[in-house]
């Protein structure tokens, strides 16, 4: 989704792809294969590039200092990008800078998880520190037996750390996408509400519907000091918890997860903002000025493609362009798996049940559900 | 420009391009080299194809004629293609069918353009009947002198026949953009004014400034019934001369030319409409039901970027982003050559002067003009 953003500012795309028949290989031409593991790989990638960054996180940190040693721009450096890739790194810096979280702890055994069971009503989030993504790495357990497996394969060496969280006792979940280049300049787009299902995120609402003023200031100083206090550079996802104020005021925000990286939030910035996340991640990471960041709509709700029962969405199309002329599909050319995100649908407009119910009914077409 | 269109459609698109550097090989993975009048070229172009479709006229009617013959879904076809490939064809269909046109004849030798000039107060406009584009293949004559070079050529063979024209006293010059497809629904988007400078568009104004609403549905109406007259598929750009109307009417509208395709005028629609017409154009081919055409904003101005004294007009880059966080710039990857349409930027806005102040300004920068 990176692609059209650079095409029309007129900068040359090169990206590394798994395999000659994944996603990024369809529509960039120059696209060598190789693992974001593979030092050779990434030295030929970054050979005569401005910049190097990322679309997902899991990048050897070792590898980059490395790069950035022999003066490869890299955005986000790897000592920002390390809070995006250890949750046990990202929570500490976040308790450091005084960013409201969650109460956590670090797990070394099955000790410290019944401790902080006994200290939180018997019921804990235990993450690995590193490798989860969508609902992966993430259990909601009761007692240290829910989580033997894990503890025996970090003892073992073969798993990472553990961490627990309380469980958040949340309203809804909010997230704040934030740019910011070398030089310092930051832009937020409006907060949006991410609706999750099954530990995924099945719709994005922007903005945020009813949020109290003081809790989107919250949020929105709460994801500028993460990007200014780590030195992020590109565009940061700030996934929070909103949480009723126990004093009766506005509600409060807790983070939850970072991405370094054009994110799911922010999808719906693709049709509903005047700069994109993806314009505005490759504007940040070569260091020019940022774009404006204001809705175009009143309302945009994005709904996810997640799975199909078609052998392909496309098989949909005639059928979403029939239902709702102005829903803007985005399809990923992936291939279909249970429940995988293979697309997304923007939807802008007035009336946000109105939004939002043709987002989701264009959504569930390309997931094959003919009762849409 | 259709890339990102067919990307987020999940569709596949194959190009056909001149060489390997070309503007469309930088951005789309399946790319053969070849010329449009190459049969062999096109036969392994189309194989596997839904549909074959075209950025310029510039085919061989022969040829698409057999493609259609073969079972190739053509659109345009052959028969509405022609239309767009020869002004003599065009102008006698469109008379037949009663649409406004200006006063015109053919001109077999140069005695009928000395009547033409006679009856035309001494002035007309010359136009090879086929391959002239921005301004090329038409000149304002007063004798016949003016264009023997041209006569020479067609009674040689060497040259295209010769349409005389009369010189519309316009007030300004208007476009309207439909598309339609096989089964015929058409759309049109908000009609616009185009500013033209040294016979190449320089901006186009969405929607036409104070145009006059009688104006506005005859311009609608003479767009859709060359599309339906001539059968086209895909999107047509119906360049049109506003006249004032002698008995002190609304303004009057006579057709100037005809495009078959994504146009100039309809570069606005990329950021300035819901349904862009690269998006439009690939449904209408594939007979999906087309997208809805309004508006996102009040105005949206477009403005192109005509050659520039920069090496590369993304040098820049960060001075456009500096003085303009909202315009949206959109660049060719095109040589820098005098003259040559190497971008265009869109601004949009509630006040038309300064929406049109700042793309103006925007394009300028990218021309290599610092004191824009």
């Amino acid at each position: 989704m990176m692609a059209p953003a650079a095409t029309a500012l007129g900068l040359h795309l090169r990206v590394l792809v798994e395999n000659a028949t994944s996603s990024a290989a369809q529509v960039v031409v120059d696209a060598p294969v190789g693992a974001a593991s593979d030092e050779a790989a990434i030295t030929r990638l970054v050979d005569g590039a401005d910049a190097l960054t990322f679309e997902h996180e899991h990048v050897p940190n070792a590898l980059l200092d490395r790069l950035e040693g022999a003066g490869v721009a890299v955005h986000p450096d790897a000592a920002a990008l390390v809070h995006a890739q250890d949750k046990i790194v990202m929570r500490t810096r976040l308790t450091a800078l005084g960013i409201p979280v969650p109460a956590w702890a670090v797990l070394p055994s099955a000790a410290e998880l019944t401790t902080f069971l006994a200290d939180h009503e018997g019921v804990a989030v235990v993450k690995t520190s590193r490798g989860g993504y969508d609902g992966k790495g993430v259990r909601v357990v009761r007692g240290a037996d829910d989580v033997a497996d894990w503890f025996a394969a970090a003892a073992a060496g073969t798993g990472t750390p553990l961490l627990a969280e309380e469980k958040v006792p949340f309203t809804r979940e909010l997230a704040v996408l934030v740019a910011r280049r070398p030089s310092g300049e930051m832009r937020t787009w409006p907060v949006v509400e991410s609706v999750q299902r099954d530990g995924v995120c099945a719709e994005v609402v922007a903005p945020a519907p009813d949020l109290h003023e003081a809790t989107r200031a919250e949020a929105v100083e709460v994801a500028t000091r993460i990007a200014d206090g780590l030195g992020v550079t590109g565009v940061l996802a700030v996934e929070l918890f909103e949480v009723a104020d126990a004093a009766g005021g506005a509600p409060r925000v807790l983070v939850n997860e970072l991405a370094m990286r054009p994110h799911n939030s922010g999808h719906w910035t693709i049709d509903g903002a005047v700069t994109s996340q993806f314009e505005q991640h490759l504007r940040a990471v070569l260091d020019l000025p940022l774009g404006e960041t204001s809705a175009r709509s009143r309302w945009t709700v994005m709904a996810n493609v997640l799975g199909s029962t078609l052998a392909d969405p496309t098989e949909a199309l005639a059928d979403v362009a029939r239902l709702d002329p102005a829903a803007k599909v985005h399809l990923y050319g992936k291939e279909v798996r249970a429940g995988r995100k293979l697309g997304h649908v923007n939807v802008s407009g007035d009336d946000l049940d109105d939004v939002r119910g043709r987002a989701v009914a264009a959504a569930a077409l390309l997931q094959g559900d003919a009762s849409a």
